[in-house]
């Protein structure tokens, strides 16, 4: 049977589960938004051990945090950063636009911890308190975004950016491996002149390292914290020089370096960055959906497709068409872009309605973004490594697709002139012939003349 | 030399070239907002004719405009609704939100072109006064959404429906003409089993169908208008029962229904309905990029694609490659449905920023539904009749899918399990054989029986 | 310890642990796309188990289906459908884009729970086997949409349809409640003339009145099911009658209408309905995103805001300035809208992907749909609940408000006509006066005139 | 009466007006696509006189082309980057996805010019043929988007970068100006603690600063160029050293410093940096919105809004509420930034559409890219002029909201402990005290102490 204890705050008197570390302010928040199917990622909460721990240590060295109180609240916190405490936070991320709640969870968490380790029982806020020590120097306004830049910081160098540094090796080794394979190029979807398919590959990973160039361009800017705004962006209740301090120990802290927004108003009721990020995961998304649809044509068939790419069997099949194989990680890596762009639209919008001091839709803008960042970073991991890798090529099919174009009569331009040319393919293609066949047919070339203009692997550039 | 005439305001005095029909507010305007590239196309500025003369119609009919201005008044409208005016309203649709300019921009051209039908000089507001007069009974606010309705239902019923109607039947044709020829079906772009070409038209009518269906739906609303809302949608200065008058007036001038919006505010300080509406164009343009790039897919080659169908011959061709074909049409109706769904977002963005009695996103999302209904409508119309009209197939490929499909055996299911049949389609894909030449290999079935079973022609369905 | 046994696919045997009920496919596919933060819902599993449960019967009902096996089958997806099987769908959202391994996860569930109610082991497929009979005359390329459209429609009917009736009710209270209050009407955010608090409430019950509207709309192309079209549409391997036995025990079982699709091709290679159902939702957005921000503006303050309104207190307060009391519940629906919008364009994309006979982008739709309409009903309720029925006005400032606007003078204008007003208001509002001031300063009437023309609640319409 | 002569391509022979400078497959392409009311912007057709010019002097320099016939190519090509042919563009944008009839039409008018100034007749062909040498070493796969990329990069820098520098200088001063006037802060648009004016608008100024960095972050990307790529992007047909001298003689005619994309496939085949420039202009929006709503909402009134603000008078009003002020060119900006977001998910969308080794939606993304800046540019610039360098403040509001804030009693904090000012602010909150009264009668400060403790012109920092 369950327990409860009493906590109180400036609202009255509220009952929570003895086992729980949070207190009145994040009880109160279960019964306003409810706990809910969607919460914020373990991370986020990690992400706030870590700056609770650096704020308290920036309070202790600028002397507005008594040393034992901070060392305890600093062990706590590290616990939270640890993932000890994730079972702690149940609120939905369906909560105010401020997350103001979740700050709150942190604090009450942290402080109930921390008494506790100094032999005093949850929920008396003494002596370490949730506001006036947990939350020292802070406002929600401040720690929440401080929190959201710093998930997403690292989500970017610990996931996304692996992730795509893999793809793009892996791409450039198919560009490599193939580089000298002839297929036949395609515009407007109809057949063109020749190419190699290693240049098709050396294109995806041209993509891809401007991806990954992009999101390097951003990083300045998202790892310039608010912290030390506090309430609206002027550092009301925090001491002088207390961002500086905040952001060298949070360097420390992540081995990650950060600095302070000279504008804490600009990085609290603003999150343009965020809209930035997002707007980069967009063109992600826009690159890899070619990448996961030129793959999935290619290697259409296996009979009555284009067939040129050959697809690594995963050993998943249909339910109702026995050992059909599918390019079922082309799909997620699909499926995932689209998801991207969506969330893109909710970060624009959600930036976009930022008025006065507080933009107060941060809850939706970090779970959009670190979904992003999740489900891309993810679905690029598998596609590299249980289908990319394994991408095989039917050169039968490509050699016969090469052959049989009409347009690599197009060589011949510098020779016959533009006019001339359009009349070789056009008899070709209305009676089924080659262009060489309609060439001489024509009377502007014997076929010794065409065999030395028009030849495939002359045709693809250096 | 251009000569000025002065006109007044209670801002003071402007000068106005001597030949435009234009006044005081719609001059300072341009110099407000600037005359500028984009302007609204002359549509809308019919619709204004035909809204103005409804209002002096119910004027006159209320008591609350004196006949014989009415009677000046309504000529005047009808010659702006007859288009003999496009070249008085000068001004960008970049401009207030509530599209005050242009209607104070028809009240001016109306008062003027009435003074001058009296024998009186332009610019003297004697005794047609463009407020007190062509906008009795009105505001901007309740005119200029009614003129967005109004714009809007025409543009849907003169040429979106008999695009789309046009279209389907197109479709339809199609897939009558088509109903027994087999082609492979795909799944995941891989081959499936077998259905018949007919078929697949039959589901892009259908979609469109839908899409007919849709426009229809939201019909209803879309014919509710705020007229006689006036300022904030109180009514205030309209005599009662204009709102009835006004759409009496209008149904007869347009020979189309329309009622009056029970909650003026509604129609007014929301633009829910148009976000409706750019999202049923939205569902369209879904429907028809599907059209599109089936189309599109099915037709690549002529050689190295899939080659099933082929897109008529429009004479254009490629700049460097002669004599290529492209599925130009095709790729115009892609366009015009990428350009629809962002419309569609900077719609849904522009209804979202309604606050308290006026929605002031007016000009941006009229301006956004009427090209999307314009780019569709035509892109549509030209997709039909120089692509659609003439779309032919090739038989011999047609065939030849059909036979060389694996998953052919999946009609075996029923007869040996679906796992008996999976060791059939792997074996045949591992070893290049037919389907009937594994299961005999496999020592499954004999030829005999595996030809009883697996008919293509039977495997389409009714 | 874990235990495990082995199952057997066509690929070859896979570990699966024993305690699970699900098999080969479902283990298989957790390789390839990992188990993940992110699933289905349960919903969409319990409508799974409703969907097998209706083709069991249709099977039995059609002879296709043994008598004892169906019987089984039935009370298995049963259960699935009560709940107790959540626990057995280990896949992450992000897979194949038929949703076929969800599909083979409900099929493996149920034989092997079949199976143990006949006394067999789990994992023999005897002698029910997940795709001979559980998926019998099913395709996952039928079955999965059905559960699509299945889920959406009731997740409408049982979640967002009493949200938004509770809501619309409430508003229609309040706007009965405050009929007569007078307030100050804004038109672009500026003063205007005045009407009343209740209109502006009834304005907004006239947005939820309209919403409820467009989801009836769609209901019935969302109920027209295509199941029975199995592989690509045409209904290979399912009996004659299959759609419309199923469709019956569908509805019977959940008590809702649901229709055959006559064109299933239609219903597995296209989703546009979802696209509609989504557009349907990003029109709730955007009145909702209405219905929040100007509850927020009008209850701005407390003491440096328009303060008309007076939002109920949460208990919930600010981690620095404690004691300040802000509109949460309106920053939740605020926030849920923008995910509407952005999951919006997500479907709008995922729609258009559709190629050839299957759209394969199902999970990535149904998730954004299915959260779109949870994330709204939850945050209808709660804002319904905890802030619109709480809300009360500040009568002192409405009044305030009325009195000082200097808009009243729009009532002069059949008096004194349009240009004589603007000489009273800009006089008034240059030098500080009220408008009866300015009017009688500049002796176009006397002070009884101005009160007999001038009266607010005269100016509100009937 | 209009005279025709006629022209021939590889499709027959075609009328074209006597006096237009297009050929054939221009006047085809009317046929197909229709002239129409949407067209590219003069600026595009311009930046295909200074692409053809730069190529022309590349294949003379490389000794691919006469000198002579590039001397008059030149000639010709320099009229139309000069805008004298800009009447020699019919064709509506709504045409092929490679643009290919844009480049057919600026190779044919150009090579109509070269020949009539050679003295031969129009539509000869000779000695300067379209194809053979107008469109020497190019395909329209290369030169469209080399156009597209440099029309885009002339727009940011002539356009919108100046625009931009303008605005953030205004701000800038605005931010000097008040840098000591304070305000109170507001968050969840509730009061909140003391700023300064001077604050907010160097938070806006932040924002631009930052949107100015964004865009020069993508002008690397952009100003590299897949001219040279020709057909597919193996350089087919262009001589060694093309791209590089292409871009030479480019970044001399535009002075603006162009590089040869090292993949010309990835430049023809995607357009992923168009995506991204969209995306900076999506976050410019973003920045802009947020400008446009707060100015409003800080100067609506002028008697029952915010009005700490006071919006230059514009001289335009309202068609029913004579003297009425409305923020017009706030509202110009915030619709110009919806159309932006919308924009832009057409480019993410298009963008997302690159198949194989050509992007076909060159013509949407061009236009949209071109529309958004210029609609930006345009908006900021008539913003900035006619609104911003007018604002002016009302000093009493401004005081009168400082001195009655409740949470003023937050400097407290650090004297009295979070849970003592809570009961502070609730009480004063509760009763209309003002804090301090709320302090005294609680017992907890002395009025002395408490004007110690609470300075506001202390609490705004640094």
């Amino acid at each position: 049977m369950q327990t409860f204890r009493l906590e109180h705050d400036a609202f009255g008197a509220v009952q929570i589960p003895q086992d729980k570390y949070w207190g009145a302010q994040t009880q109160r928040a279960i019964g306003v938004f409810g706990a809910g199917r969607e919460q914020f990622p373990p991370a986020l909460v990690h992400a706030f051990g870590q700056q609770k721990l650096a704020c308290a240590r920036a309070n202790r060295r600028l002397g507005t945090l008594d040393a034992a109180l901070a060392e305890v609240i600093e062990q706590a916190a590290q616990a939270l950063a640890d993932g000890h405490f994730d079972s702690h936070f149940p609120l939905t991320l369906w909560q105010t636009g401020s997350g103001t709640q979740t700050n709150m969870n942190a604090n009450e968490v942290i402080a109930n911890r921390a008494n506790q380790l100094l032999g005093q029982p949850l929920g008396g806020k003494t002596p370490v308190h949730p506001n006036d020590h947990v939350n020292r120097s802070q406002s929600s306004n401040d720690t929440f975004p401080t929190v959201m830049h710093l998930s997403t910081r690292l989500a970017l160098s610990q996931a996304l950016l692996p992730a795509l540094v893999q793809l793009q090796a892996a791409l450039q080794d198919k560009a490599q491996q193939w580089q000298t394979v002839l297929k036949i190029g395609r515009t407007h979807v109809m057949d063109a002149v020749p190419m190699t398919l290693g240049q098709a590959f050396a294109s995806f990973a041209a993509q891809i390292a401007h991806g990954i160039e992009r999101v390097h361009g951003c990083l300045p800017r998202l790892s310039s914290l608010p912290q030390g705004g506090t309430a609206v962006g002027t550092g009301l209740n925090a001491p002088p020089g207390f961002a500086e301090a905040f952001c060298e120990a949070l360097s420390q802290i992540t081995d990650t370096p950060f600095t302070a927004n000279p504008c804490a108003f600009e990085g609290m009721g603003t999150h343009d960055v965020f809209v930035e990020v997002s707007g980069v995961l967009n063109v992600l998304a826009v690159s890899l959906s070619k990448l996961a649809n030129d793959i999935r044509l290619l290697g259409s068939g296996p009979r009555c497709g284009l067939g040129e790419l050959i697809v690594p069997d995963d050993g998943l099949t249909s339910s109702i068409m026995p050992g059909k194989r599918n390019p079922t990680l082309a799909e997620v890596l699909a499926q995932a872009c689209m998801q991207v762009m969506g969330n893109h639209t909710t970060v624009t919008v959600a930036g976009a309605s930022s008025l006065f001091e507080l933009n107060v839709a941060k809850p939706v803008i970090i779970h959009n973004v670190l979904q992003s960042i999740s489900v891309l970073s993810e679905s690029i991991v598998r596609f590299t490594e249980h289908l990319l890798l394994g991408l095989e090529v039917d050169r039968a099919v490509l050699a016969r697709n090469v052959e049989g174009s009409l347009l690599l009569a197009t060589a011949l331009n510098p020779v016959l002139g533009y006019d001339q040319v359009a009349r070789i393919t056009r008899k070709a293609a209305d009676e089924g012939l080659t262009p060489k066949q309609a060439a001489v047919a024509l009377g502007l070339l014997t076929e010794q003349a065409y065999d030395a203009h028009v030849r495939p692997d002359q045709m693809v550039g250096r």
